[in-house]
């Protein structure tokens, strides 16, 4: 049952918009919604427009929160959130410490796996900019703290340390002695002299240090025939440590 | 606390043995280690062989049984299985339909993950190795069914559906008809016809169909220098669609 | 000593100009530059506008008409072109025969090196365009026929032929026929359907038979790091096959 | 007409020999061939060895020598000397210097298509190696110097240099002072250390700087399909820079 406040998906075969249920109207192209009367409904059900357009309501996954969330800057790309995921073998008993949000897409993948994910952000405005989306996305087990992550003290040790910050070395250092011995470090790191001082730093702390690039292609196909995009993004590198 | 038949990791700075609570004794160059001793135990415990040499006790993780589980066949890699859970948001409330088992390795990754995962693998062996794999990781809620996916009847809407078998039309309409809305489809094929015909037929079915490849590099760093790796894998083309 | 109607570059620290010596005047936002005065100077030699900007007098090379010249389409990529060279080891004793023209650019790469190429264009507008290019760049040995390259005839044997253009079996035994024995057939098709066509009837009729694909990528370096650049481009692949 | 002591090819459809003329005999499991009898037939001609079996006698291309020539070490890929050509518009009327001979490869394919080349390379016994190798390539046209290429007097500029060796600022400033107005600095460097020296000190003295890395992928076609090979091999970055 959908509460007031929620954030939603209006979907039609043409458009679709990210909303709040509960406050105002939707204006469209195709007429006027009263976002009030989405309070209560079911995921799935279909509302229409005073004009009678239709559009099925939808609760947003991670992948929309990544293409609708209110971004402070340019986030981490669902292949590197892959990498980091799959390369710790992040699952829902974990407790993973998370720095720099940013706009805290990160944080919501990561949320909707682990236990409890603490994220770090030293920018008060973007904390406060990720605390909204991470709210929007309904996670409850998502702690954001504006705050250095150096100044992060665990009672608990965490099961996995992400960066998306400048690593140094006393990043390296803190990280270590916050994880569970064979918890997982994950850097993300966009240039390579910032993926050199992380894997350097790593390779002096940890064990099974590895660093990977993954080259994401999308491959086409159309009229003329199959091919690779003719756009590759480089984003950065991802230095895995084990402790 | 550690059970009798619980998988372990007995690592050291030298060595890592994939070893099983509870049974018998492990012969290594180190010496002699007592597995019934392991019963009852605390992750993150200690012990030693009959020369002293100290092993830590570790809970394996998803990235462990990669590693280590038993493979009756080439399993999707890490990058792969990370590209499948972050085009797809996979997240904690998803029931997750998995067919072509193998080894069970990605069930394995998105048992952690999901609330539910069921896995269809046609090839009885292989689909009893999985369902071995699956419970020495402990994974409650992931069931194996030894049938054909097309059998499978969604009593439950599934919010994910992965296929990494030779994915034809029927495998996508039936992907569609057991899929919620705003579900995905992830096809995992080696070839580039394969990938052709689950784009083509998802095309038709879905929307937001894209296929991509992860083009996966390790960077080396050594005395000479920081370079990528001389290797780098073709492994295959995911392809996500959307319900 | 540079001839009336011969292509030039004009050079200084902040312009290029790609002009025709002897006719007319340059205008510039530097000042006026007459271009008749060009013709008798040397290589190398500086000329001024009527304001006193100074600029040094270049032969365009090939990599010039790539960035110069008028084209009548998307020509082949450096990168591409230079894969050919090497994969066939083009050198000053060839005979080449090139099809699919377009704007002359690979034409003029390989008549900088082989000794004689043959370049056949089948729209004729495209082949009138090509001849100016080629001509632009002094090549004498280069002859552009405005023809299907299926008629054309060999009186002697050609050491390399390339295509740039939908390659049938038709092409590559026409291939077969005009090369030496130990020559080369290159073909170059963006798409993966043609890239099959090409390598199949190559594979039935030639030894050595490979198809590659050049990821280029362009390092960055600026004041937050070194990095690949954002942006890979696909272009097309290369098939090679030996008679 | 084929001269005592030359190089060819032998071939058959299953064999490849790379042999000298004139002295001695070829014995293969297919019969032995007397090698004598070459001297004075034409290319393309057929012998046969004692027991019939045929081969072709071919004319080696610089595809050759990459494949059979001696080697001191790993020499630069077709790709990458590939780049090189092209990026410089290599071309007959190139007068090139080329530093880090190596084995001789990359100046038997600027052999074949500059005017003339010099060659450096430090170590006498690699030069001696580098010496016999280009002899053999039947090029009059390249000089192969034992000696450091920062002694190289330039009585004529050079139109383009070529480095394959650790290049330092020193290095990169003797070749613009080597090269005429418009000539090309190629720099080929395995690591990214080496990589970023030869950029940052090229960026300060010429133009139009670009570092690129070529990814070639092979792809390949089997009964199960079409895919990129699963090797693909990093072999290191090409900066181009203009004076």
């Amino acid at each position: 049952m959908i509460q007031a406040g929620e954030r939603l998906l209006l979907v039609s075969s043409k458009r679709e918009y990210y909303v709040r249920a509960g406050e105002g109207t939707l204006s469209t192209d195709l007429g006027i919604l009263d976002l009030a009367a989405l309070v209560g409904a079911a995921y799935g059900s279909v509302v229409a427009t005073h004009l009678g357009h239709e559009f099925t309501v939808r609760r947003p996954r991670a992948t929309d929160f990544f293409a609708h969330a209110a971004r402070t800057g340019a986030p981490m790309l669902p292949k590197d959130i892959g990498m980091v995921i799959a390369y710790t073998g992040m699952n829902k008993n974990d407790l993973v410490l998370d720095a720099g949000t940013g706009s805290g897409i990160a944080a919501i993948y990561f949320g909707g796996i682990a236990r409890t994910v603490v994220t770090c952000e030293v920018r008060p405005e973007f904390a406060t900019r990720a605390e909204k989306n991470i709210r929007d996305a309904g996670l409850e087990n998502v702690e954001v703290r504006a705050c250095d992550v150096l100044e992060v003290e665990g009672e608990e040790r965490f099961d996995i340390v992400h960066f998306d910050l400048p690593v140094t070395a006393e990043h390296v250092a803190r990280a270590r002695a916050l994880l569970v011995p064979g918890g997982y470090l994950a850097c993300y790191t966009p240039f390579i002299e910032g993926m050199s001082a992380a894997y350097d730093a790593a390779a002096t702390l940890f064990s099974e240090v590895h660093t990977y690039e993954c080259m994401e292609r999308e491959m086409t196909r159309g009229k003329r025939g199959t091919r690779p995009s003719t756009r590759v993004g480089h984003s950065g590198y991802i230095t895995i440590a084990r402790r």
